[in-house]
């Protein structure tokens, strides 16, 4: 295990952790005693009908889906609902690259994919906290492929759904952007395919993948309105190195990387031999799949196809200047809009 | 100077020389015995009010302008317009760093500005082809920041403008993609600050730069369609790796890197302490701006707010999926549309 202060639960908790056993995987193998660390925020009521479950996006924590979009009053309201929020595998809180014990630690870490997080999610709801339907499964980017993979593989236990910009089947484009994502910690010298002793090792790396999050990650209406002011920052340099270097420099490489080749992958039709179609045919929850308008690689327009596949659903196009990290909630009307869907959602009868 | 068969006539020629001799840049110093290559398609009428100017884009050659803009019958015809194609500073062709001789030689090569290339092209045309006018000047990309250029520099003598997916006043988010580019390169231990000696030591830098482009360079919906079909390649990996590494890893990544710094700093209100509105309003051409629907960092928004800005503009949205790649004119209703602009554009008077 590697030392690194940022997956502290003084930063990220605190956390419940479940020890879910050996998981085997989609791809070869298992992952040896793996540690689902999540939260729960309010309490199951005596039907068992209020359960509400958020998995997490690439580099994000329980405690940023907390912070942003869950609180009194607000449509995942804790004093309503019993909210479980689930540190995907590789998040640095869960199992991890950097925290695992030998045979899996650091680059001997197995692949993951999006299907491992979920089966290993159901078990924790089923078998540890004895739920068996989600009122709700939503969630962004990474949390959104998730979601759909919960959909499609769980339809009777999934009431509604509510991916956030992102795709059931990834597209070649995205899967390319997360390529150059990949590249750029490998391409650091200190990388060592690997085995370096610490994250620091691989800062140039890992401000290479910032800059680029940079220029994807946002839009350009962003910059254009120095949308760096409203996250309180003084100017571009502030944002760029204190901010955005500042954040991924301080990840595990190995843990980004394992998170990047999962996104890349994640496919609902693998449980239909390729036909999305079929997949998202199966799904029996109400759902509301929620779009960024400038958003850069997650597209409205192909997020709106995969829409018009799934029975019981409705494109709500989420407007932001942030692009794809419009998830991160820095716009008050952002929230406005995602509160208003999901409540909306939420007081819709369900099918099954 | 080192040798490089991609910048070679055969691949790009034929192309005459113009010895515009030392050349005072707009940062310190001088570039010495700057040679300009360009060709000339038609002839000159006698009323001397024929003339076209066509600057190139990055890592774009005269040959490329002419195949894909020029032809009988098309609205830059040469049997009607004598259309002057000049190869940029840096592009390989005319003076750069990779044929530069000693004091300038290689990672020596001081830094050019679009406007030291504006001045150069005007020496030329002025000077050398004894033409007082242009009918148009038009260019894409970077040669849409040397149109600008012309026609704010010398409103006089630009009857008719037109910029196709470029920017008078480059925008930080397109500064910082470009420094992408920019890194791309410089993270080969191999480039050694541009002391290599020879381009294909260099071939892992110019790979990932081509990669980069691949996300940033066409459009989501390029990759929906499988557009590298209409480009007569039959897969993903042919498109990524035969002709866009393919391509890139035949240049020189100091040419590459002297065109990305050019690029980023393209500013005409340089020539208005910042004024852009000022510069903007200098113009005295006609002007059709031209920015391509699906472009991901040259965006119509940003273009039209430009637009505003000069007295006798129109906007004038141009359709393809290749994003900014559209520029490379595979698609035939593209080509359609730039012919029916510009023949619209030159059948207007001009006002000066």
């Amino acid at each position: 295990m590697l030392d690194n202060p940022y997956y502290s639960s003084e930063l990220h908790g605190p956390w419940d952790t479940y020890d879910a056993g050996n998981l085997s995987l989609e791809e070869d193998g298992e992952l040896c005693n793996l540690k689902l660390a999540y939260s729960v925020h309010g309490k199951l009521n005596a039907a068992k009908d209020n359960a509400i479950l958020i998995p997490t996006w690439f580099a994000g924590t329980s405690k940023l889906m907390e912070q942003i979009y869950i609180g009194k009053g607000r449509a995942l309201d804790p004093e309503r609902y019993c909210i479980i929020i689930v540190n995907q595998i590789g998040s640095g809180i869960s199992t991890s690259p950097h925290n695992a014990p030998p045979p899996h630690n650091g680059a001997n870490f197995p692949h993951i994919r999006i299907s491992d997080d979920v089966c290993a999610q159901h078990k924790l709801v089923t078998e540890h906290l004895n739920i068996s339907e989600l009122a709700l499964v939503v969630g962004g980017s990474m949390g959104a492929q998730q979601t759909y993979e919960w959909a499609v593989r769980y339809p009777n236990m999934v009431k509604r759904a509510a991916p956030i910009a992102g795709y059931a089947s990834n597209t070649m484009h995205d899967f390319i952007f997360t390529e150059t994502l990949i590249d750029a910690i490998k391409s650091d010298t200190n990388w060592n395919s690997g085995n370096y002793s610490s994250h620091a090792e691989v800062s140039e790396g890992l401000s290479r993948l910032s800059r680029l999050w940079l220029v994807m990650g946002w839009s350009t209406d962003f910059f254009a309105d120095e949308g760096w002011r409203q996250l309180g920052l003084a100017s571009i340099e502030e944002f760029q190195k204190d901010f955005m270097a500042g954040l991924f420099t301080q990840m595990d490489p190995n843990n980004l990387l394992c998170m990047a080749w999962k996104w890349q992958r994640g496919d609902v039709s693998r449980l239909t031999n390729g036909d999305l179609a079929k997949a998202l045919g199966r799904i029996k929850a109400r759902t509301f799949v929620m779009p960024i308008d400038s958003d850069m690689f997650f597209k409205p327009k192909d997020c709106a196809k995969e829409q018009q596949m799934i029975p019981n659903s409705e494109l709500k196009l989420l407007h932001s200047v942030g692009g794809h990290s419009g998830l991160f909630g820095f716009e008050p009307h952002y929230l406005e809009q995602i509160d208003a869907c999901l409540k909306e959602l939420l007081s819709l009868p369900t099918e099954n």
